[in-house]
């Protein structure tokens, strides 16, 4: 299990959401309430967009709560749009390159959650990545494959469509090698302008994901809190799993759904529904019987 | 919060104890359940006794569940004697100098518990150090200060009258200083020959700590296990918390109280009453005033 | 550029070779006289056969020279085979899972040198992996990959033969990419009681690689070094670089060429062709061709 | 042997200064060209003023050629003042409370070069460290010993003198203990507005430190660089080891003395004298015989 956190809106220093905010996601990384595991100690990833194209991302494998240099970054550097993810390994190691964000030029990307039975379908998902992209992938995670897939698919032009092939083809590739409940997770994608969320499961309910309520919703239920006072109609985050002190401020993103949040804070809702990969596009491993 | 474990009998090999004992002390790194805090992911330690004179250490500041290099050394090294301790810091950096266990020539050292208000004792703590050992205190940890100051007054002649007086000590500046519960915690020692294991705390329930029972108890309450049928007489395990699946094999040390193992598994129980230190040995910061 | 060596001999601590040695491997990883590069900062390994089927590895990120676990179990541990490598990272990140050796079973393998243009080969170096082997390629070294493809041409059958049919698929693949030089280095591989080694370039001359000679001959050389008194018959060294105090004990491995290491330190030379793989193993890439 | 460079003068992204600068601080920790050792692999650390009172540090034990973080901060931030540090160390461990620069409150501190003998000399100047500060010191190094020694002596209303003082100290403390060429090197200094920066060794030559000169002497040596086109007389840089594309325009500060580069590029020299320290500050150890 892991657990990620996504802010799009004013800039504010990444403090603020990392660290000052009760049950923020560092504490989670140590005291998760909503997963399995309470512990999510296996490396953190904060990826921020500033100046320049690409956004920057910053990846160690310390656990987030005793990372000396995570605080330095975080007091230091303000950001009106960034994604932190602190993870809990199951099955890869511990290495930076195993530690989301991960990015393709301006895109970021992130997951809690797994692709089942990773060693027996890896190798047909590996095949299906572009070639061009193939070298791309640096580490051994499940996220990684999934990321470079939908950047095959189309990720840069059409976000949920994209992870909807994706998710299709991960979940046909398994069906040929008898790996039941394919995939399982919440997904986070980000260009820069606009954050892209993701809440889906193969099988059973998926890993919890919340987005912000409107900030009049928010404030009618906080009058007198200066946290939310700060806070516009710009400000929107997505969350694993909610902040402890704002009980209602937060809305669950229903399972199989997704959502977009734009510039000015929108958000708009999209159902997600995998579909098999476009014409044209191969499933490996499929040659010979399809 | 930190666990430890210390074996004493024949030699085995050490993965035994660290992950293939339910419960053991890997395990308690993710899920400790007689402490405050269940995590204890700020870095980990092993000594053992091998050939040479002087005992191996290996320290690592990546959490025990997922140092690859911890399991390899867990599965080719055998021992007749190792101390390993799982860390959760407050306050002092993980860093490798901060790792239990701490060496001295052929003697080990670990430590669950605190001195309280560190910052203020530790200068005049420092100075009490044995000279000639000052510069050999490299981390930051209020452990390493213990056990030199241990040194200091006589350890390696009298380990629980040395750290009687230690302890005392360390009360007496705390007092000066206006600290209050100047001690808590378990502490173990060995010279690679004993083990030494005390529980103290100034104030309120001293951290807890465990030694196995003879083995003719333990065989009696687990008449088919075929890990307990290989254990002889010569076997000891003392433990911050008992391991998960031999409930009754275990026997709690008194609060202020300490233990000593010798070979063959022998097992003698002292008390344990910090006194002033001896004359002659200066309390620091007392000069103008006592 | 990288640096290795590997023992077979009598059982002798591990830091014997690794620190007491003048210009031992450690000392090479600072200051390699005989490559482009005098510095090995970027990994280390260490990978040694003792009790139990498979080999130990203990791989880690810190420069050799400053990794204070390294001279822990270099100290503490014995060994009759055992082989170690320093890495200088070319393109690949520095993280365990890129150090050498890399294992399968009782197989260790190390490499000193590079598959040219790696980016471009990766993808079908991959694809001609035993499907079975696909998942254990963990990191993203040339190293690991020249490995598996050894693997699946029968390196556990024969070392040499499979390394040469690796060698000759490489090359295919690279001219198909229109990649020049494709195969570049020294190569070392060890099943627990043999060592092999291999020098060879595609283009140009290969990176250096040393035996040292019958210990007669050295100790003609050296009649009254205590080192080399105590040295036997049974004792072999390969090294990518000769230590600095034994100049003329140390026989030039010919480019083109490997050796076989057995009991007793019986050093056979042989030829080493690469050679197109065998009929029924597929060139990736050359599907519409062959 | 260590190198360190410092930039006062307009915001420019940091990586500028150590990526894209020929023999730039990141090369020199592979290949210091000026000093006894050409590789300064043992950790890095960056420190840099930008918004808030308190400058950012980041450290890292991972050698600034292979550190992926530093690649991402250096690209992600500008900043007007920063100080950075590439470390050899020379005894103490690897670890980030080692790595320069250290900080307190707004100021940052460098150094090149050592305390002869610490081991021997470390307690006396621990307790002439204001008592307030002893638990500030976290790591091992001679350095950060050196900088609370100067932030006792007055740093923060006089850094050249506070130094001078603190020079006399050590060598007042090194003379009592027999100890010969106390302190060697050069020292950094910045409270965010200013930097001084100082070349002294007690004997022998001290570590080489240089400036750059003046903008319009450096753009009539490169009128066609597009680099120096964007430099103005606003810029200064102060290093140990000039870069490697610019030779004439750096001016070497002699030793003994002293600099401070202040707002709009402004330098001035100082003579450095270590002094005794001021009456009422005593010499540790001097007590009983002075």
């Amino acid at each position: 299990m892991c657990r990620w956190m996504a802010w799009l809106g004013q800039p504010v220093p990444i403090e603020e959401l990392l660290f000052n905010t009760p049950h923020g996601i560092v504490d989670q990384a140590l005291h998760a309430r909503m997963g399995a595991e309470p512990t999510n100690g296996d490396g953190f990833g904060l990826g921020w967009y500033g100046h320049g194209e690409i956004p920057a991302v910053y990846r160690s494998v310390a656990p987030a709560w005793s990372d000396a240099n995570l605080r330095e970054i975080a007091a230091h550097v303000d950001s009106p749009l960034f994604i932190t993810h602190v993870r809990a390994a199951i099955g890869s190691p511990v290495q930076q390159t195993n530690c989301h964000p991960f990015r393709h030029g301006r895109w970021l990307f992130v997951h809690n959650g797994y692709l089942a039975e990773l060693a027996q379908v890896r190798r047909d998902l590996m095949l299906a990545i572009d070639p061009e992209l193939f070298a791309d992938v640096q580490g051994s995670t499940d996220t990684e494959v999934v990321f470079h897939l939908a950047l095959t698919l189309g990720l840069e032009e059409d976000p949920i469509g994209a992870l909807e092939r994706t998710v299709g083809l991960v979940e046909a590739v398994a069906t040929r090698h008898g790996v039941e409940g394919a995939v399982q997770g919440s997904f986070g994608v980000s260009d820069g302008e606009h954050l892209w969320a993701v809440r889906y499961a193969t099988e059973g309910p998926a890993r919890s994901l919340f987005a912000s309520a409107d900030i009049e919703s928010v404030r009618r239920l906080y009058p007198e809190n200066p946290r939310i006072a700060e806070l516009t109609n710009d400000d929107r985050v997505i969350v694993s799993e909610p902040f402890a002190d704002l009980p209602g401020a937060w809305h669950e993103i229903p399972q199989s759904s997704a959502v977009t949040v734009g510039q000015g804070g929108k958000l708009e809702h999209h159902p997600f529904t995998p579909r098999p990969p476009a014409v044209g596009i191969s499933v490996p491993g499929a040659g010979a019987t399809a």
